[in-house]
């Protein structure tokens, strides 16, 4: 097996995409090391661009992701991996999936109500750091 | 509205999911204008990092994305574009969906039936530089 990260300089984009409702969860990227680690353990790790390192999703939380299937493109150049979500929901910011919010008439609007409560699960762990969240329902404009 | 550019040098992974199905179709890359084109005229916009041009996807074959609704991730650096397939299949391999092979102990396995023959959908067009395909449930070893 062969894929290919020349595209994205040593990275490749990771659909993560829930067992059973095929809804997506959260989209990160993998190096070659991060895809191995992935299959070799069975929970996915992406590669942190930001912390410039591997980071195993849900090592903070406990909300794993353990990997049922992987899925590779036709140019072998994106993945998508179908996983069991080990928590209420895959998002910092509380929510079920990352992609909680929907562009309408130019603005972001929330669409699925929270799961659980952020400051609970990460505490002032390292994602404190991370900006508020705001309420279902309220639109933010830009 | 305000997307984050920066972190893919002006690009965002934009997963297409097939309205109804949420099957995961494929995934591309949209720069600025691809996203303004793709809520504008209503289907999906990629910029393609080989041709370095707007793409709009279907316009070869016909088999366009029309746009359902735009989710954006917490982060707001990537789109999932919920979408209806107008043809048999997104991917110029001739499958539904491009993701048609799974990861199986270190091989490329075929796991979806060919909804459409490329040849007669790309003929002789720019397309027909992609590589051959292989029969449905041949395993590719590398």
């Amino acid at each position: 097996m062969e894929l290919n990260f020349d595209k994205g300089d040593g990275l490749l984009p990771a659909v993560i995409q829930e067992f059973g409702t095929n809804k997506v969860l959260m989209l990160g990227f993998m190096n070659a090391a991060a895809v191995q680690q992935t299959l070799e353990t069975g929970y996915v790790t992406f590669f942190s661009r930001s912390r410039n390192k591997l980071w195993v999703k849900g090592e903070s939380s406990g909300h794993l992701l353990k990997v049922r299937e992987v899925r590779v493109d036709c140019d072998e150049d994106a993945l998508v991996v179908v996983a069991e979500q080990l928590g209420p929901g895959t998002c910092h910011e509380g929510y079920h999936s990352c992609f909680y919010r929907r562009i309408e008439a130019g603005n972001l609007v929330i669409v699925e109500p929270r799961a659980f409560d952020p400051e609970k699960v990460y505490g002032n762990s390292s994602h404190s750091s991370f900006p508020a969240a705001r309420p279902p329902g309220q639109a933010r404009q830009e």
